[in-house]
């Protein structure tokens, strides 16, 4: 957890029974329209990867734009957008992946860094973690040194941090929330 | 124009019959790649909007949260959402617009922002002007003051800035294509 994680769990917002009923959606726009919060936010991500030597930040559509932009800028590095499959004009390679219903795919340009580049990939939350363990992976077969996936909100519930870490990748969350929170 | 717009529009590739047979497809992965491009792209909308007093900048998803984001944290402003329909968890406000086939929706957090806030609305391209229009018009009827509307890339020849000026707000663009180039 980041030195501002409790502050930044405090300005995010629990919405129930969203997108379906029992599910706690957690609605991070109050931390983004906070802009002490969202300065703060930022901040959390760029101190810890300052020195790391980032080529790259990899962001997952679309959330994971409004922390991986930001932080790029913040980092002097190259942005790179991971997106759902067919929005990406160029050519590309995909991770297919298991959702609880059906599949779905992320989607890279196949020359979106170099091979050897360290890749910092981020999101805005980690729930079962099937789309940021797809997009690590996709790095990983294109060359890229993946070297943390990096969220706002962990949902440690549910497994995902836990799975990213077997499959051998490293993860940072600011704050988590619990489901009885 | 800004004062880095022909570099800008330099580092743009364009991908021929994307997302369809006849259209050039304006790419911008190429210039968010580029850490140097990408940060005289955020530079030249702080540069611009500095000065402004803006309370909020309203990205459009996905690709506007790319310039949004990094722009409402150098600002040190609010960073707002505007999305697709059915992307949003609390109470929202839409507005619908006409495509070629059919219509579209975006919405907003009926709580975004306070009454009288100075708002900013960015987005990656401006081709009819049919998104950026209605997240303008949102924003208006939800009782923000849109200073401008901003764009990395504009396409004249689709006379979107025209109706969006046509109106009543103000339009930025750091650089255009003509349909030939």
């Amino acid at each position: 957890m980041s030195i501002y994680g409790d502050y930044i769990k405090s300005v995010i917002r629990t919405v129930p029974d969203w997108p379906q009923p029992g599910v706690n959606f957690r609605d991070i726009t109050p931390l983004l329209q906070n802009s002490a919060a969202f300065r703060k936010l930022i901040d959390s991500f760029v101190h810890r990867y300052q020195e790391m030597d980032i080529d790259a930040v990899a962001a997952i559509d679309a959330r994971g734009f409004i922390v991986g932009a930001p932080l790029a800028y913040e980092l002097g590095c190259s942005f790179v957008p991971v997106r759902k499959k067919g929005k990406l004009p160029f050519r590309t390679i995909s991770e297919t992946y298991t959702l609880e219903y059906g599949e779905a795919e992320v989607e890279l340009h196949s020359d979106a860094f170099r091979a050897g580049d360290r890749i910092l990939v981020v999101d805005d939350l980690i729930a079962t973690g099937g789309t940021m363990l797809a997009a690590a992976k996709l790095i990983t077969r294109s060359g890229g040194q993946v070297v943390e996936t990096a969220t706002i909100v962990d949902l440690p519930d549910l497994g995902g941090a836990q799975r990213i870490r077997e499959a051998g990748y490293s993860v940072f969350a600011v704050c988590s929330f619990t489901e009885d929170e």
